[in-house]
């Protein structure tokens, strides 16, 4: 099989065996594979994927057909249309998954859309409500709302009943924010004074936690995911005292079968829905072939985009 | 009645009038009242009682007899013993306390020991298990181990079959405090050798917050209480992110009627009951008679105790 293969911190395309499904395990047929920050960490050799996952091949998320049941596997059935977060190998014509981590795919989402929901909506899901306890009327402020994650969770704040504030630092993206559900789309620099915020997800970094914590209401949480402007991070912890605050940090990919298996039954009944009602969409900026991976991380690094980069691979 | 009072940033003996209880409020012969590090900050204009508290009478916990019922009081009958966090007022000889902020003095305890669970053993409570979730077999360790809050919690984690590690700057207090419940009792200075900690209560403050997030295992929980020695700290998100850490902050003052109620529910649930069977047990450094209270902030202020300072009213 072809997959986008990581040498010499470039994207090139490569065959390799195809794998084969173990117990537990389905062959999917790979029709779509969103593009991650982390592939373009693990590109440059500043991400390693977790044991078990291919090294060389980036991905994150898939969606496609089952192509082959392993042993024991009665999830699915071939012909089924299935998406999954994995650990890495996503981006290639075939790739194996345990069936506790495939979710199916709802009826009324492209390849293309499919391909871009596992990694973000399952991120912006676990952290706003199984870890931040977000709930219905809660003031929601997202930073960094205009890429993947961000425009996940404007869209499933708006749709549990949350009240969602959006930063977004390109203009010319803040409309389109809007339409996503985020009742203000406002710059980065004046989040602030639109305050205060029972639950602020930090899409940026570093820069932005000092006034987080400030615009932070008593008993609110801060949930940390994205910290491309900066890790090093400056905590007033007679504010975290005062306000009864709550910091927590996440990521998805070295998660064990177990948790992954468990975000994706969450996914399953809470979210997937949410795409077949209407009130969830999927915002695909681009999509581009597997024989031009490499131009798919070009578009992701360029910034500037709404939601998903989106590898189509058949 | 008489009652500690702070007068030009001294503990001076003043007479107050007699409070009169309210609807579903008892009045409270008070026998003893701990001191806490608030009432010092408070001394010296640094913290201001909670509105609806005495502003000038300090002490945030009391232990004495039910002397009479607000209109609609239910739980309690004269003559009871009973103690609460309250939000100041309690270094006194009356006072007046919601009938759903107090419990009931365990058979077992003396007076000067019941007037110095409440702030501390509530507070310790409810960070370790309401907030932070430890549990069974997890290791927890405790910085400033030796001073009230301190030894409630080594207690605690010991008593509910977590492994206690615990940080004690002065060294004759070390023996102690192992023999409250810690495995390991050690100089602040090398906790970062001793880890991983599933959970870390933070008395001590910033200093010790790079250490604490280093020797964190993965999905660990800081509690932040105590930050005596700084508030400013430096959170590398890049760790927290990567080994899914929550940092949270607390205080028990300020909390609204509802929230310290639940707080002495939870207590007399799972908590009072341990002090009859003796595993949990009040480490009384010294008691003085309210006339003699402004000694007893300067035994506070003086350190090197093990435990409660304890004003005796009665």
């Amino acid at each position: 099989m072809r997959a986008a293969t990581i040498r010499d911190e470039q994207i090139v395309l490569e065959d390799h065996p195809d794998p084969s499904p173990g117990k537990g395990e389905v062959l999917v047929e790979v029709h779509a594979a969103g593009v991650n920050g982390a592939d373009l960490l693990q590109r440059k050799g500043l991400y390693r994927a977790p044991p078990g996952s291919h090294q060389d091949i980036p991905g994150l998320e898939l969606a496609g057909t089952v192509a082959a049941l392993g042993p024991g596997a009665t999830r699915f059935k071939e012909g089924d249309r299935v998406m999954a977060v994995v650990g890495g190998g996503g981006q290639a014509e075939r790739a194996v998954v345990h069936e506790r981590q495939l979710m199916p795919v709802p009826e009324s989402l492209s390849w293309a859309e499919a391909g871009g929901v596992p990694e973000v909506f399952t991120t912006a899901h676990d952290m706003l409500f199984t870890q931040l306890g977000l709930g219905p009327g809660e003031r929601l402020l997202v930073h960094g709302a205009a890429g993947g994650v961000g425009t996940a969770a404007v869209q499933l704040g708006r749709a549990t009943g949350a009240r969602v504030t959006a930063t977004v630092r390109n203009e010319s993206l803040r409309d389109a924010v809007e339409e996503l559900g985020a009742g203000g789309v406002i710059p980065p620099e004046v989040f602030g004074e639109a305050g205060p915020f029972d639950v602020i997800l930090e899409l940026v970094g570093a820069p932005n936690m000092p006034g987080n914590l400030t615009a932070l209401e008593n008993r609110g949480r801060i949930g940390v995911i994205g910290i491309g402007a900066g890790a090093k991070a400056e905590l007033n912890l007679g504010l975290v005292l005062g306000k009864r605050a709550t910091v927590c940090g996440s990521t998805l990919r070295p998660r064990p079968l177990e948790e992954k298996a468990d975000a994706a039954r969450r996914m399953e009944r809470q979210v997937l829905p949410l795409f077949d009602t209407g009130a969830l969409r999927v915002p695909v900026a681009d999509t581009f072939p597997l024989d031009r991976a490499a131009e798919a991380y070009e578009r992701f690094e360029a910034g500037g985009k709404l939601g998903k980069i989106v590898i189509v691979t058949r």
